[in-house]
């Protein structure tokens, strides 16, 4: 179980939303409303794209991530990082490793990174030890070598990349999941798989709620800026923010009220320049 | 706000206490019910003393301490060092920094070490960092390059040092309290000092409760080893150890029932080959 | 021992000067050819002041800092923070604690921060654990609190804070070491003092370089662009840096040529703006 | 490249061997003589077997394994660790990762444990990242979910372990070899493994040096105790130990003289009981 947030609109500090406001991911990270877990201390990373205004020299420049093995509520590194970085599109992650038996190690912690994608998951994979190998066996023999940690989450990642996702982001993720469950069913494995997952290639924002019962983890989208503004007065760089700004979250940083809109069971959406679609998200063959 | 237990008696392996009680230090990290913060993952540290029939080959051989600055709960060198070593006094400690602002590094991990001592403890020295200059220059110059940390319960430590705890360890506390209160007291600082405390020299174990509040964090000692045994089945050890075995725990490791005593408020106590005295503990002028 | 990097010029990634050059930071942190030590591996840190084209929207934005306790050449949150962080004013600072028994903890890493100051040194105080307590001791009370570690850099930055420096930086420095040779004499202790030192308000740039034997740390500085560009075809950027840009080293990212001017024995520089002055540096009383 | 001690005989603690000798393990870490990199400071580990002479209450019990990612040069816990355990059969590792890519994690510091089975490794598989997929094919599933990091090193245990290393030692490190050679062939990879490697039960100790070119990491043995304890006065435990104690390095612990023999090339041995057998070791096919 793990917490997330992802965002993108006008460039912010990292700090306006992952320290800030009321229920902020740090305070999530102790005090879980919403997760199967009420503490998040396994571990912890925040990726971003640097603001085009900044200028990049580098025109192959992929994401910056920042992982933490320790709880993200006490690193210091964080906090300056947050407080000193600005972005227009970021993601962060805090995680709670109960259950799964993996190792807190920065491998293991999301998001991860491949080229100018970054991909973040809560969830799980049932069972996943035991299918573990047949999973990474279906992952194409050239990502294969990018594998760094042991989890389900980075599995997925590089399974929806072998599934054709730098060409088609929700098509590749519904044959992921469909791949999932398929192995799974042939190991009698219930419940294949249950996940929120954000992705993005640093232009488009993507965010998915599915699992295979269909009690899936919870997730937020803000849509009205203005209410979010009237929510959080907290967070005053949300006055200056545009309309077109969004916000994806495993729990709302705050009360729960008209600005935040749950993710509908087994669906997903797309930010790009403020455009909300929502589509279902249906499972297919790999 | 932390957690803590000591264990003096038959030599057992550190994990028997540390992760298989139904209520274990491990799952307190995480659960703590009666502390101030029921999450303790500010790092973590055991202190051990060997046990003579191993037979030390070095008279002037100090305790070991292992100290982490994770959560304890998913730290896999202290889960194999807990599985692997005997002890017949040892100290383990779980941190909630929680509030003091202090960093999350070894050096501010317990327990702490002078010679052939170890100090432990939960509470705190209220508004320490405004008299925190001053309680350090009280410190003995000679024992001060032997502080690492910054900490409250180390300046603490080194405070009863300084006041005579290698020849009288209540006799120092209560002056070093006395000490703490004075100090205070002329910064205008109500609620000078909570604490509970653990202490040894390797041979006798002290449990100190005390609060200038009189509203001091919990501190339970079990007397009657078959009660544990009947409240623990969980930890087949304590069918082996000695009726002299004592343990000393920040909350009880299982249901509050007979086996557990709370020690009461501002009294101490000394454990020697089972002999359980219990005494008031009364602040002196340094 | 130590080895450390300032730079202040046309804003640059970070990278740049830490990764790219022949001989640089990272490689140094291996392989260090003037140092008293070959390995530095004891922690790091970087330091940096936003771009002020991004616009920081606070004014009273500090510095950011980022520490680490293992050794630089293997950290991956280090790379991809300074191929991500672009900056006009940064300081990256690579330690080996050989000798002084003091903890590789974050606390102890350069560069040290308070307010919009940064702080870092090479070198050492002599016998410092004799004379710790009293140096302490002399740090204003109302600056007291902020002293995190326990090395001797530290105390020395507090020192110069102490002494004016938020005034006067050169002359809180010569009133600083005036205070440390005047402690040592008394307690007998020769060659009190060996620093090269780097202090920046986020405007100006000071380096120093004095001991009190005479002898000390190396410290180059650069003056001329088209010499560095025509030492250095591997960091591109260097095509594009002002002529006013300024790079501060304690030995050359590669071979020693025109590019790198040693800092003479006791002398110290501001940099702003492209203008070079070296002075004599005379140590006062405090 | 790394550097390895393996320790049998009479129970010592750790540190006698890790930390005492005039060249020790640590002293190592920093100043390697013999191996292709100086700095050993990517990780370390120690593993241990309890001394039977102690008493383990548990038939089943694993050696303990003890990992750190910094340097061993400055890791307290190792230190205190190493100071107070004792063991008869020790392994110890310091970890260059360099040039392999792999991170510091310590699911990728050695020894490597499964069961009651402890493995470390000096060297590398040549182009590891071209074949490691096809390799962890060969890894037999019910072992495949052991696999915790990202190493040739802990391939090369699970594939000895899956070719029978549990009842033949000597056999199924050589058909480990075999594969390797075989898959890095198919590859069109020469030189495919570079390999001296420490291997125990908790019984026997194997040590293996072999290479595919001929040219493997140095591997030296002591036999003879009196002119060990002649060479290292400095290590005053040699007086107590028995004939039969014997030790295995990558490199001598002080000057090389009659003390250390050097492993021939491409042979292996077994020690238990004092008895010194060496044999020739020859790839087989998988």
């Amino acid at each position: 179980m793990c917490r997330w947030l992802a965002y993108s609109g006008t460039p912010i500090l990292l700090d306006e939303l992952i320290y800030k406001p009321e229920h902020s991911l740090i305070d999530q990270s102790r005090h879980s409303r919403l997760g199967a877990e009420t503490t998040n201390g396994d571990g912890f990373g925040v990726g971003w794209y640097t603001d085009p205004a900044v200028g990049p020299l580098d025109p192959d420049e992929t994401p910056a991530v920042f992982h933490g093995v320790g709880p993200a509520w006490s690193n210091r590194n964080l906090h300056d990082l947050a407080s000193h970085v600005r972005s227009h599109l970021f993601f962060a992650h805090i995680r709670a490793a109960t259950g799964t038996g993996t190792a807190t190690q920065e491998s293991n912690c999301h998001p991860f990174r491949y080229k100018q994608w970054l991909w973040m998951h809560n969830g799980l994979i049932n069972r996943f030890h035991e299918i573990r190998r047949e999973l990474m066996l279906a992952v194409d023999p050239s990502l294969f070598p990018s594998i760094e940690g042991t989890t389900d989450s980075e599995t997925m990642f590089y399974l929806a990349l072998t599934l054709g996702m730098e060409n088609d982001v929700p098509g590749a993720v519904e044959r992921m999941i469909g791949l999932v469950e398929a192995t799974a069913a042939r190991h009698g494995i219930p419940n294949a798989i249950n996940m929120t997952v954000a992705v993005s290639d640093g232009d488009r924002l993507w965010a998915f709620r599915y699992s295979t019962e269909r009690a899936t983890r919870s997730l937020f989208y803000s849509t009205d800026v203005d209410s979010l503004r009237a929510l959080h007065p907290e967070v005053g760089t949300l006055r200056l923010v545009s309309d077109e700004t969004r916000i994806v979250v495993s729990e709302p940083l705050g009360a729960l009220s008209g600005a935040w809109n749950p993710v509908p069971e087994c669906s997903y959406g797309c930010i790009r320049d403020g455009q909300d679609e929502m589509h279902e998200l249906v499972p297919q063959a790999a």
